[in-house]
């Protein structure tokens, strides 16, 4: 079942090691499929040069395997929480890509400093809060996900397509999985140079607001008239 | 028709990806024919492994498409203000690179520091002011052109090819397309190399104005003397 | 003999150039036979690319070739301390590799400080006080093996496989040399982003007991729930 | 003539692009013959990949070409200082690489704090003075050869076989081409993690004498016990 969607997940996984965001096996994408019942995912722990499209798990809202032979990704429950709340997300990436994940040990959020974080994230990526004792032991993974909705609300998931988790590290998305993984690259990208800006010049407040709208509106909305039509 | 010259921009743009000097479809190099009244430029949004000399897009300097079947790039009418603004610039390159653009969301100029730089560059690097809400909300890609030619003017045009706009990225020019690209790359360098200086020893100062000079007149002018003649 | 060994630490090896952990013949790995009575490590100052898996030396725990036409790493006697030390190490691996040598360099534990650090060391990767001077002139290689045992103590040396001697360089271990390697990799990985996350965040403090054991228990003893079972 | 040295000298140059320490055509790797009268060096400003053995430029002591149809490396005289100021030296390379030069700009010294560092550099990678105007406007690459002696002196020539031209780059060298590559890519490797280092604990004061001479002597000398005998 869901054939196409498993290898578009599987194709957004491989894109991970390609872009460098990966080592071993860490990071997992996943999409939604267009009933937005069933959710296909990268296997728990599995290498990516030995992965397969038909290797992707297959699970419901409830997290339960709905078809695979593997364990899905030990974060599902975190996709889970992401793709309730928000319905115009079709695809979810989360990584531990080393630059967005040194601004999470940081514990801060990367401010929009400049026209290519403005390009793709409508502000600052927001760092949540940590986590309580209680979140942390109870059921964690889904706990990971409501904290970042509470953080971000409806409105910025739309607009600012990524997160910073508190001592761990980013979560992205957009419209299908290829494109949150896109996402998740431009991220860490936005990262690196926010931390180079940062340190040499620490009391950088953020971008005009003027020129976030600017180039935010220049690719996004009715308005928007960067690339081909 | 400039049939050569669209097949010199296609390759001065492959250069981006070679030199990893880009991520996705970001930056963009452009070219003026001899007659200086027809621009070939990348257009805008495309893979750079899918693009093809023949997709290049020829405009005139009003920006008007003369010839191509793609947009062309969104930052057309900034390398027209620039190549309007200086006769001896035939080709011109805008990234997003990593430690230039680091620069630019810091707001500093870069200094210069080496002879790296001054083997290229005859000063420091100028970070432009911030563009007013009218000029970013105005012609846009325009009035970039124009307050990158007001921090320059003609004969820093002429000696130092490179430029950081505020809270942007890096713009970079040469006699040629090519040779615009080699400067880019160059300014990317020397980006690297002011920030970890700087960070290692903050209080420091400019390089000594003859060491400047000797290395700068030791490649450009007419008592240069390296290379092959 | 041993030639089973051998072709794994061969391999261990071969994994340090991969992963980019090594310049020139600098690194070493090694393993314990079955009845930690015979070590099998790397040649001392052989190139990766012309080592084979017969060139592996085996030596007994007085540090005595047993079998080999090489001399073994010099660093033979540091790793014979280890496995002397701690029955659970099956693998040791010593490398100069950039990020972690860099916190070796500064004299400065690597503080857990977030869940890419969690997940394979319980808590802080300590660095070891300086050696004396005549622990230096005497027997160096064994001394320092013994100043990273009483840094660590045995219950440490099994939930945090990996130190960092003080202004020299990691060593990681694991069941065996492949795990070995790749939780020096992983060591690796975790120095470059606590060196992010401090220069960004000169304040920081280690975070939150609960989500650290959070992550080691996800991943370590009879709880664990990560990957493929 | 010399055909064999120019072979080496050749397979030295082309090891700068294979460790990445050059852009485009910078960097230069010359030798000594062995009656010392005769360099071979890099042309100038040639292509590293249109760059053939025979292309090597062969000049005497006064910088005179005695065979070969491209100029010499700019850098030819500072070359040539260094081959009369000490008997031992038979390979030297000049590169802009990106972390000892950044030192350079720093106008710092690479302090000795750690073993990467000892095993091949016996104390401090010096930096030179400023050179006066003078100097500078004088013959200005001799000049930079005799400060280069000057700041180092025949016996620290033999025991740190690299220096830091003050607001320029490193130089490096050995016994032999391929020997001085190798030392500048350890000065390079050295350059980075000192400037990590130093900048996560900027108190940070030089290592321990004995661990320093630990490791250089272990590695040089009548005591050596490094590697293959």
């Amino acid at each position: 079942m869901l054939e196409e969607l498993k290898q578009k997940v599987y194709e957004a996984n491989m894109m991970l090691p390609e872009y460098k965001m990966v080592t071993f096996t860490w990071g997992n994408v996943s999409a939604i499929d267009e009933t937005r019942k069933l959710i296909v995912i990268k296997p728990s722990g599995v290498e990516y040069n030995k992965m397969k499209a038909e290797d992707m798990v297959v699970v419901d809202l409830e997290g339960n395997i709905i078809e695979g032979e593997l364990n899905p990704s030990s974060d599902t429950a975190t996709h889970i929480e992401l793709y309730k709340a928000c319905a115009s997300i079709g695809g979810i990436v989360h990584t531990h890509s080393r630059y967005a994940t040194s601004w999470a040990q940081a514990r801060m959020s990367i401010p929009a400093l400049g026209t290519t974080h403005a390009d793709d994230f409508y502000g600052a990526i927001p760092c949540t809060r940590a986590m309580t004792n209680e979140e942390i032991q109870g059921d964690y993974e889904k706990e990971t996900g409501k904290v970042i909705i509470e953080t971000m609300g409806q409105r910025m998931m739309e607009e600012v397509p990524g997160v910073i988790v508190y001592s761990h590290g980013p979560f992205a998305w957009g419209p299908d999985p290829i494109a949150a993984v896109k996402k998740a690259v431009v991220l860490e990208e936005v990262a690196f140079m926010a931390y180079q800006a940062m340190t040499l010049n620490p009391s950088l407040l953020p971008m005009q607001q003027t020129l976030l709208d600017k180039h935010y509106l220049r690719k996004h909305g009715a308005n928007s008239y960067y690339g081909q039509k």
